[in-house]
């Protein structure tokens, strides 16, 4: 195994973030708080150990899937690591396992939070919270693509590793171009949003906050009450780019180059608006007359959609008082999650949809048993090994989330709590129902949940392989091999 | 479509069921109920619409795979419409809806009952409820095939849609020797059940009743307090049963012709028997505290274990109001289910296995790309086609669940209850948890939540295709072509 790569990439990932952290800094300087201390320090100590472990230059460029995998999920739990420094050393929140799980569900695009009160924090701290949703959106890896040139052609299995979706669709030839149309088509669209919410009066800071997190899909709140006070105008600019942050950003990428046929003709695209316009209808007749207005009712059912479809986690109201079909579709929803290719969490539009193809295939097969039909997916057919990976992509998903699911329960906690928690956590939306509802938060479990819960995280962000791998035997023969080779 | 075939299959299952009808006619006669009568006149009117339907011989013998599935799914349904017909003309359940949904529940080895009361019912009544287990245990086409001679050599189909599992085994190579062979096992470990049951000193009456639907892995009570009241012994024999009716009968033909190591070295049954210890050992420790001895808990444990895994659904004691961890295991337990190819349901521990096998070879994959390696059951490589119609299987499973979930929610009860009342349902396991515990019912929902729930108790009893095919386009305009061109 390239050992000395992994080491390199880890590095630069300490770099970037040491980088990023400078950001809060600037805020706690403009707001003059002393949290700003804890971030410069974290910054100087992350820029130095990168900087250490980057000056040897790695012996070989080259990435295969494996190193792929271990990298990313590496580059992420230290990631974290580093990222809740901040939070625990300025006293802000004072159990280094609660910072963690803060941060880990920050770059996950979580947005699970185990505080009850998050307008006691500093700016800094709440800035910092929304910003690694921003980073962790659209992959730190593709950032260090985009801005670092990494030659040896294998990229693409860091790139696959942290992309979302069951196949990584390059958008031209080169990766590090890929990465940064990616990365430039995500800034302005966030910084859309952030002018968009300022023309409905909303404070500056509270508008980039708010963009930071939509953008992610990540759904930290900076107010104790969510999105509810804020006017429909706000509510709606958010519902909406929710909404568009899902969509797979191969879309964007073709109508930047004005191929609006091709956008328009992506099935995944099309499935996704059908769900959440099917799933707004439904809801909104479910809960109309507990709102004053229909206008009132459709905007919590379009914002509750939107948010939980996402996997963002936003709300406006507390849909755990909602009605039995209302939750349960939102349950639903928490599953599918957004497009491949968008900065949304959950199992994916176009996994269910081929999923939904094999069974029509499957009925086509007992009436016509001669027959051989092969899935398509716009237009094309789906290479077999594709069904195959999202067929074990489930199964594994179904696995990790029973264990989970039996772990969290050693608790005692009913079992709406524990089950909306798993959902929550390991298709990163963030709120679940009942205890962990949009009112509520996960700082009443236990240290054992909460790393378990961390690691769904962790596990659903990656898309399972890529931290799981860390755990086959032969991995850590490997490592452990190279070392003494090394000697 | 070759439909004379159909109606043929139609007119014989409907004999058949008129024949077994007389032995609840016996019950009555021996304890003087009136409700004979009931008994007696459907039974005659059976027998005389299967003579009428089976008349004309059908002009081919021919099967294939489609009328295999639309004859099980409508004799299936034709068996249900006609049983419950007592019931209902006795009176004894006033309802229609809830004497198809108590009849449905028997077939399909389910045992969720409508009744609170069921002490009140009379005993032929009683028996014909456990005689419906029996009978939908093994399978009627099954009972068919092994009585009637069908020759045409596609018979094949119609027992592939009514067995559970992933793959049909022919035991030897005539289907009707097959089908002999497990009814007569069936009927022998039935017989020494109710012998052992006996010599418990239980009364004959319940002890017949009791293995019946311990046989079928069915469940109806015929108690109000389920099993609780009756001696260790007699939990321990019932227990014991519960397990050994959900294993592979292939292990009991083997065993049967003295090939002692093919039965032990099956994969599935080793993986049955090893899931069934670890849960008993974890809820055992989980429910420690709350009984008397441990003797007691571990009697409650290994009855409850043997009685959901094999998806019987008997109970000792009411289990919902154990700890969170034992009620998370025990709905596990409900999707494992029982063998392949036994008489129990859920989604079969072979397909767990399988998947779980598929899973350790995606990681290989991640470690070694350029690897082949097919996975092995039995020692035996497995066929492609069999992992996909597995992963097809269960993601119709969970599409087909999901669909229920959000209907049965219209209702408004809470999410455990309706969670529990679908997998209690499609698995064919009978109580849930909470409203629909063991010591409640499903009679409080409305009809329609019924007719989705018998819906979903086919469903699974069938394995999905045979019963959803009926709903295929395509199914439709075939029959009424095939009317349309005989005129």
């Amino acid at each position: 195994m390239n050992t000395s790569i992994i080491r390199y990439v880890l590095g630069q990932v300490l770099k970037i973030e040491g980088l990023f952290m400078l950001l809060p800094c600037l805020v706690a300087l403009i707001y003059g708080e002393t949290s700003g201390f804890a971030f410069l320090g974290t910054a100087l100590a992350s820029i130095l150990i990168g900087y250490l472990m980057t000056f040897r230059k790695p012996r070989s460029h080259v990435f295969y899937l494996k190193e792929g995998c271990i990298t990313t999920a590496l580059s992420w739990i230290l990631l974290s690591i580093f990222g809740a420094l901040p939070l625990w050393i300025s006293g802000e929140i004072p159990s280094y396992t609660d910072a963690l799980f803060e941060t880990v569900s920050g770059f996950t695009t979580t947005g699970a939070s185990i505080l009850s009160d998050v307008e006691a924090l500093s700016r800094c701290m709440l800035f910092w919270r929304s910003f690694t949703h921003w980073i962790g959106g659209m992959g730190v890896l593709v950032f260090l693509l985009a801005i670092v040139p990494l030659s040896g052609g294998s990229n693409i299995n860091l790139m696959r590793a942290e992309s979302p979706g069951p196949s990584v669709g390059k958008l031209v030839p080169k990766m590090r171009a890929s990465a940064r149309i990616l990365y430039a088509i995500y800034l302005f669209l966030t910084v859309l949003q952030i002018v968009l919410l300022l023309f409905g009066k909303m404070p500056l800071f509270e508008a980039i906050c708010a963009s930071l997190g939509t953008a992610g899909t990540g759904g930290f709140g900076f107010l104790n009450d969510g999105m509810a006070s804020y006017s429909p105008y706000i509510q709606w600019v958010i519902t909406i780019f929710m909404i568009l942050f899902g969509v797979n950003f191969n879309a964007y990428y073709f109508i930047l180059f004005k191929q609006f046929g091709k956008a328009f003709k992506m099935e995944e695209v099309r499935y996704y608006f059908l769900i959440i316009l099917a799933a707004i209808g439904v809801i909104f007749v479910d809960i109309a007359d507990l709102f004053g207005s229909a206008f009132e009712a459709l905007t919590h059912a379009a914002f509750q959609v939107g948010s939980i479809i996402t996997t963002t986690g936003y709300s406006t109201t507390d849909f755990n008082l909602w009605p039995e079909t209302s939750k349960t579709i939102l349950l639903c929803l928490m599953f599918i999650g957004a497009c491949a290719g968008s900065t949304g969490g959950g199992m994916k539009v176009s996994r269910f949809v081929v999923l939904a193809k094999t069974i029509r295939k499957e009925f086509h097969s007992y009436i016509h048993p001669r027959s051989v039909k092969k899935i398509q997916m716009d237009e094309k057919p789906i290479e077999h090994e594709v069904i195959r990976s999202i067929n074990v992509y489930c199964v594994t998903f179904f696995f990790l989330f029973c264990l989970s699911l039996l772990l969290i329960s050693l608790e005692g906690y009913d079992f709406l709590t524990n089950f909306s928690a798993v959902t929550a956590t390991i298709n990163n939306i963030g709120p679940g129902l009942n205890l962990v509802g949009p009112a509520a938060n996960f700082g009443f479990f236990s240290d054992l949940s909460k790393y378990v819960l961390m690691f769904d995280m962790l596990a659903g962000r990656l898309e399972l392989f890529p931290l799981l791998i860390l755990f086959h035997p032969s991995v850590w023969k490997d490592m452990l091999s190279r070392k003494r080779s090394a000697k």
